[in-house]
């Protein structure tokens, strides 16, 4: 290439992710990442979404991840940014969806000195990421991106940030670099699938997640191997995607809460796990243990994370002769005139739900039936929570949207962790994205007072103050209104099921309070 | 104390912060915060707000610590709880404001497994922190958060991040803990007040920062001293707190851009620094330096930021035998009808502030007449963004209307960076404070595009949509409304003035949206 010595370093890292198929960026860009922004106005390579706060544009990035299978790049802005996009990198991490952070720095010179926005970049990237450098030349900058782009798709796949201070993208001297090579999963082992065949039986457990929930042909081999062998198949509480609905063989999840989770798991003698590790608590308890399965389970590893659970799965059927099976619960009734609870907010969901949607879930606790009811619900893909950090439902919907834009996306999102990254919406607006927020209106931290009685107490008036959010009510349907989002509010469930299907069928972004 | 045997490790945290003086709380609590919430509940001890996100109760506690001179506690949870506080705690600590964060990690036998909201919360912490620590027993517990508030209010103040496992915190075993000593003041050195006493002049710059600027008596000194010598007085760009207005001596500070800032500079030789240090620009750029004074300049610190400004300049003044004096400029005509610009709306707010108010300055680019256009205004308390992390000003009005409930706040507030944290209207209308918002709405990050020239781009759409906020436009109106603050939009300067007079009469929260 001819330009390639007036070329800044920037520029040399725009181009090279592009060559590299990366063609999304979701910036929330400050002073020192003006030369990017330059960049990318200049090559016209990649779609620019802005967000309004840096949760929102790593929050996207997780959603467009986790629908596109590659990620996006995000343009974030020195320490104080970084912290900002960390929750949701911590999100994307748990999730092993892939992740390429650019972080502007202040130019080397200029790093020495307590300037007002100096602080460790590095510092707080790390406990958000799996990998991370600084950038050192505008020669090598390019390369450097590679080197992260490699990282966040080698697996599994991870949490790349790349720390560009300001006079390394402004400098000439940036050389494109080719694309990082192909990922390669670890190998199976013959000896472990060997052990997994000859382990199955009523006490055992098949733990699995990663790839293999996203592969329907995966979950009816593992199905069809529980059916043959007595064993049950489970997916640990949190997870980075599902394709599951009518058509398709089903699964259940380690659910959420302590006691009901031990008293899933105690059956079982021996536990087969692939892609995913021994299922853990969410939280310690006093007097609960906080590894999930009983005491002398006998673990066996059939493939880790850096697997291909999917070609372990079909070889294990293979070596048993299993069948795939496919069976899920029918689709519940559709709700009748009547208040919204639980209950038949989940089976309106599950009834208003088109064919190739895709579903984000921060539902919390008033989404609690939504999973076992929308089984038998159209064919969808289902994304949710997995670090436990609130305030990725709204922005990883933006992501999703992005990733598939043919596809309607419904966000079941819980009131309390909507008010974390609700500035999501005005990117849905500006971005003219097909996403239908449905609020779970229940007007507190629901989950905290369970948690609370959990731990012991009897809370008296200032702690349930510090877990209700109805001084003052919030009114969603306002603050959608305020970044140009459209919205109503409902109180019954059936007209609600009507409201979510014609928001879905509408092109645009249309928020839905449903009052609990 | 007879309980102390069965006292759990949080209550004794809660009632030693009592002790020492500490009783304000800004919550964002989580599962791993509960004992805390319980052990707030039952003591009574400490006044709770609650924040709808974690950098709302970071901001508050800047606010009440820069306006109280003494820290307020924070309540946070886990490190994505802590990263999404970091940003405001960064603020805090430029300001060398006093903060005490409380931050919630995993019991200690829960923190080797991965479960989700497992991540590094020392590494989160310490970025954004001076002082970081893990407790680790009930009985050392108290003792623990005494050191924190000890370094939390060390000269100059601190930002101090205890962080507590959760058996720590429930389990039995707690110690009330005595109060920390009382912190000292750096001595003066009379070899340096000698230096400084000899080089004044009309080519030295006195640059003070810190306490000085909260003490009328020391500015007016300080400008007595000039006038008597020639010198010349300036503050930095960024510092905690100003006392200011009609009566008082008024101050000028060293202006933000580049250019400016290097010319301001420019004519002196000599520099008498008072608890500050050399200034840094804000941003490094291509062909300028990052210290802003000239070269060669010979600069003596009269004291440091460990120092006791006030003392020092007192000392200095009558080593010089010079008298106080006071001046600033007169009270700008009040504007009539008319758009909405920057010298316009600069003119109204100086005729809108009552008597004693609070302006919190967050009003970046829109805002930029409004210092020097309040000199003559009504004596008020002036606080700014110190950091540079945008999204500290509806956070900090939360917290300095906590800690001067008599006095009316007035958020000077740049539509851009209220998107950051607006979550804090909330907790104004929770707590019934007395806060008017004023959204300097320009739709834009006009800042960004100053930013922008400044590396010598030449913006194209693309560009300009980065960093423009009118697709959608935001409806402040609406956004306060979802959040229980009532509101309007106004568009003719002299209807601004009387709306910002009324507002801030009334009790409780208002918004006003300048349509600039």
């Amino acid at each position: 290439m001819k330009d390639q010595k007036t070329m800044n370093g920037a520029e040399s890292v725009v181009r090279s992710l592009h060559g590299a198929g990366v063609d999304v960026c979701f910036a929330n860009p400050g002073t020192s990442e003006m030369q990017f922004v330059d960049a990318l106005d200049r090559t016209g390579l990649m779609r620019c979404v802005l967000a309004l706060f840096e949760g929102v544009a790593t929050g996207a990035a997780d959603g467009y991840a986790r629908m596109a299978n590659r990620p996006a790049v995000t343009l974030l802005h020195l320490a104080p940014g970084l912290a900002n996009a960390g929750a949701n990198m911590h999100n994307a991490r748990k999730a092993k969806a892939p992740m390429v952070n650019l972080v502007g720095d202040h130019a080397v010179r200029h790093r020495g000195y307590d300037a007002p926005l100096s602080a460790d970049v590095e510092g707080a990237a790390a406990p958000f990421s799996d990998w991370v450098k600084t950038a050192t030349s505008p020669e090598t900058f390019a390369a450097d991106a590679m080197e992260a782009l490699g990282a966040a798709m080698s697996r599994p796949n991870k949490v790349a940030t790349l720390i560009a201070p300001a006079d390394i993208g402004w400098d000439a001297g940036g050389v494109v670099a080719p694309p990082p090579a192909a990922p390669e999963y670890a190998a199976l082992d013959d000896g472990a699938l060997d052990k997994a065949a000859g382990m199955l039986g009523p006490e055992t457990v098949l733990l699995v997640s990663g790839r293999v929930l996203e592969t329907p042909e995966a979950v009816a081999q593992l199905q069809g191997i529980a059916a043959q062998t007595g064993a049950k198949v489970l997916a640990p509480t949190s997870n980075r995607r599902f394709e599951r609905g009518a058509g398709r063989a089903a699964i259940s999840k380690v659910p959420y809460p302590i006691n009901m989770a031990l008293e899933t798991l105690k059956p079982y003698k021996r536990a087969i796990l692939i892609e995913t590790v021994p299922p853990v608590a969410f939280f310690a308890y006093p007097d609960r243990p906080s590894l999930l399965l009983p005491e002398g389970c006998e673990i066996v590893t059939l493939t880790g994370r850096d697997g291909d659970g999917p070609a372990a799965v079909a070889a294990l059927a293979e070596r048993l002769a299993a069948k795939p099976l496919i069976a899920s619960d029918p689709l519940p009734p559709a709700p009748q005139i009547g208040a919204i609870t639980a209950a038949t907010i989940a089976a309106a969901i599950a009834n208003a739900l088109p064919e190739n949607a895709i579903v984000v879930d921060e539902s919390i606790t008033g989404g609690k039936d939504v999973w076992r009811m929308t089984e038998g619900a159209a064919p969808h893909s289902w994304i949710s929570l997995t670090g436990g950090a609130i305030g990725d439902g709204i922005p990883m919907s933006v992501g999703a949207a992005v990733a598939c834009p043919d596809r309607p996306v419904l966000t079941l999102q819980a009131d309390g962790s909507a008010m974390y990254t609700l500035q999501g919406l005005w990117s849905q607006a500006r971005e003219g994205l097909n996403v239908t927020t449905l609020i779970f209106a229940n007007r507190t931290y629901e989950i905290l007072k369970t948690e609370l009685f959990a731990v012991g107490a009897n809370p008296g008036r200032s702690a349930l103050d510090m877990l209700d959010l109805d001084r003052p009510n919030l009114d969603f349907v306002a603050l959608a209104k305020g970044m140009g989002v459209p919205g109503r509010r409902v109180e019954d469930v059936a007209e609600l099921q009507r409201a979510i299907a014609a928001a879905m069928e509408e092109p645009g972004p249309y928020l839905i309070e449903a009052m609990m």
